[in-house]
C-alpha cells in the first residue's frame, strides 16, 4: 500500500539525521496522500540504523492505523490536526534540533533578521503559548496540533512553514515531506543566526518590511524570479 | 572471564569517541555483572585507537583487580561507590564532554528547561558541592563518589541519571553500560540547549512541572506508551 | 566558449560547499575573462550535487546571457557593478555564511582584532547602509552592488576584498574566483572570532594599527616576506 | 639530514590540520634535535594538501637555513628564542585556532575553571602584554619570542605549556613535536570551556588551589598515578 510513498517518507526521515537535526530517535516526518486521505509516518522509537521503508506505518486522518507492523510516532495525532486543518500541507516534520528548540525553550518567537530568513518565512516564525495543565493531562499530542493551529489560524501556513512550540521543539511543514525536512533544516540554520545576532547586538531591528517583502515574493510571489522553474 | 561483558564495555567506551564525547582518553565507561558483583572498566590513559577489548580491567566491589594487564581507570573508585550505593545501577560513564563541563566549572545545576530533557531527565540534573581540601587530599577519588551520592540522597538514581561534579565534570548512569552512553550523549546535548537558553534569554522560567511529568511518564511510567517495547 | 573557465569557476562554486559556506543553493561564484569581457557565472537555483560546469552562464558586462541554457544567479547585477567599477577584481563570492551574515544582520562592521584579520583585510570589514525602499523596489540587485561600491568608494577595494551587506549577507571578491572563494571562508573564520571576542569581553579594543600595517604588509606589502613566491 | 625528525614534524604538521586546529596554512609546528642543535619547521605558506616531509626546513639555532628548498615558516625567529631559552622545550606548535585566538584577541589570561584545564595546566594560561610599536616595527617575529619568555620568566615552561600572544594567538609546546600538538589541541579545548563558563556564569571562580594541585600532581608530580606508564 503507498510502497513509493513509504520509500519517500522514509529517505525523509533519514534525510533528518544526515542534515544533523536529530540524534537517536529524535524525530519525525509523515506525509499524506490526499487522494486516499492516508498519511504515511515514522514508527515511534525505532533506531534510524536499523529502520526500512517497509517499517513507516499507515494511519488514516482519524488516527486508525491501516497498516504497519509498528505503533506510528506518538507525535502522530499532531501531524493529524495540521493535515485536517490545512489542505495545502502535504508533509510535515518535529524535531528537537538545538536552535529552534533554544527558541522554544526561551519562549521567544524567532524574529525576521534578514534576508536568509525572508528567503523562506515572510514575516517571524511564532512561539505558541504554554499548553494548559489539562491540555498536558488530556490529549496531550493533539492539544500539541491544536495550539499550533491555534497560533497559525487563518494564515496560509505555507508563508510561514514553521513553528516552535514552548518548551517542546519545532514542527515545520511543506507541499510534501521533502520540502517540509527543508524547511527544518532551514529554520534550523535561521534560529542558528537570529540567536547570534541577538547576542551580538541586544538592540537589533528586525529587517524593514520591504525588503522582507522583495525576498520572499522574488522567490514566492506571483512574479517570481528565483531559480530556473519559476 | 566475563569476555562477552569486556567487548560490550569496550564498545561503550569506543562509543563516547564516535559521538564525540572525549578526546584522546578523557572518558571511562564501566558496567558491573551483578551475579559475581565484577566491574569491567577501561584501563586508565590508554589511546582509543590502540585500545581493545582484551584491554578490559576487572575489579572487585572493593577496588581489588581480578585480571587485566593494566591499571584501571584512576576514576575507577568513583564508579565503585555507585555500583555500591545505587543496586539499580548497571553502567557508569565519566566525561568531561564540553557543554555538561561547562555547567560544572559555572557550578550550577542544569535546568529543566523543555521536553528534550524531560523525556530523559526528571528534574534539574545537580551540581555537587565543592570537595574539601580534605576530601581532596585524601581518597580523592573515592570521595567524588560519596560527594554524587550525597547530592543524589535517597532517591532513585534512575530517575536524573546524571550529575555534574562541581569543577569537574560529568558523569551519567543507567541499567547498563550502553544506557548510560546514551544517557552521557542526551545530558550534553540538554547542557547545549539549556546553556543556549540561558543566554538568550536570562529571564527564562523552568518548564512547567506538569509538562515534566507528562514527558518523563509517557517515556518511563507505569503506562508509558512511547516506542515500541513498553 | 571559455570552456576552462567554467570548469573553474564550477569548482569554486563546489569549494563553498566542501568548505561549509553554504547549503542548498545558498552562494554563488564566478569569474571575469578580462580580455573578452565575459563573465562565467552559477546558474539559478541549481542544486550543487547534480550541477555540472558546463551548467555555468556566460553574460556580458551589461548582464546578457550569451551562452547557456539556465539563468544566471539572480545575483548577477551585483556581480556585474563591481567588475564594472573595479577594473583589479577578478572574482566575486556571496554566500549567507552564518557567522558574516550575524554581523549583516547586526548591522554592525567586522572589527580588526587580532592577526588573523590582518593577515587578509587591511582594516575593519563594513556593513553597508540599509537600502532605501525605492532601491527595494527598483533594480534590487543593482542597487545591491551599487551600496556596495557607495561603502568601498575609491579604496583599492583588494585591500579589504570583503564586506557584508546590511540584513542581507556577505560578498567577497579577489584576483580570481579561487582566491575570492578562499576571502569568503577567511570572511568567516574571522567573523567568528570577532563575535566570541566581542561576547566574552564587551570593553574589548581593536588591534594596534602599527600590528595591522605589520601583519598585513609582510603578506601583501612590497617588502612581503610570507610565503614561497614573493 | 634528520630524516626520521622530518617524518615526525610533518606528521605533527598535518596532525594540527586532523584536529580542526588549522585552514590554509595557518599553522606551524617545530622540533629540536637537542644533539646537534638543529630544528626542523614546516615551510612558510605551503599547502597542507600538497606538503610532503622532505619539504620540512632545517634551520640552526641562529635561524640558517641548514638545508631545505624552501623558506622556513615566518615564525621560525619566535620558535628559536623559545629553544634557546627553555631547554627543557622538544617541540613547538603556533595556531590561529579559533577559542585560543579569542582570548587572545580578547587580551585575557584564560583562567583555571576545572580538572580539564587542571591536568594539563599548572595554573592560568596568561595572555602577553601588548608588543610595543619600535618591537613590531623591529625583529617582530623574535619580539613575539621575547614577549613569551617576558611572560615565563624562570618558571618551568613545561608547567603551563602553552600561552596566548596578544591579538595574536596561541603558541603551545612540549618535550616534543607531538606532546606541543597535544598541548595545542587541549589548549583549545580548555579555552572554549572557559569561554562557555564564563559566557554562561559571569561570577564564576576559579578551580581551588587544593585541586588543581591535586588533578596537576596525580599525572605530573613525582607520585603521579594516573595512566600506565608512570
Amino acid at each position: 500500500m503507498l510502497e513509493e510513498l513509504k520509500v519517500k517518507v522514509y529517505e525523509a526521515n533519514m534525510e533528518l539525521q544526515r542534515k544533523g537535526l536529530v540524534i537517536y530517535t529524535w524525530g519525525n516526518v509523515s506525509e499524506i496522500d490526499r487522494e486516499t486521505g492516508l498519511v504515511i509516518i515514522k514508527p515511534s522509537g525505532v533506531d534510524y540504523d536499523t529502520m526500512k521503508a517497509e517499517d513507516m506505518v499507515v494511519v488514516d486522518l482519524d488516527g486508525n492505523v491501516v497498516e504497519g507492523r509498528y505503533k506510528p510516532s506518538t507525535d502522530t495525532p499532531t501531524h493529524l490536526v495540521m493535515y485536517n486543518r490545512y489542505p495545502n500541507i502535504g508533509g510535515v516534520v518535529h524535531t528537537h534540533s538545538e536552535w529552534a528548540t533554544t527558541f522554544a525553550q526561551a519562549g521567544m518567537d524567532i524574529p525576521a533578521f534578514g534576508t536568509t530568513h525572508a528567503d523562506y518565512f515572510y514575516g517571524d516564525i511564532p512561539c505558541t503559548r504554554d499548553l494548559t495543565d489539562d491540555e498536558i493531562s488530556g490529549e496531550y499530542e493533539k492539544e500539541t496540533g491544536n495550539v499550533i493551529v491555534e497560533t497559525i489560524g487563518d494564515k496560509n501556513p505555507l508563508e510561514v512553514p514553521a513553528i516552535v512550540v514552548k518548551n517542546h521543539g519545532p514542527f515545520a511543514w511543506g507541499q510534501d515531506a521533502d520540502s517540509a525536512v527543508y524547511n527544518a533544516v532551514v529554520l534550523d540554520k535561521v534560529a542558528e543566526m537570529a540567536y547570534k545576532t541577538m547576542t551580538l547586538n541586544p538592540e537589533v531591528m528586525r529587517v524593514k518590511q520591504h525588503l522582507l517583502d522583495k525576498h520572499y515574493l522574488r522567490k514566492h510571489g506571483a512574479n517570481a524570479y528565483y531559480g530556473q522553474k519559476l
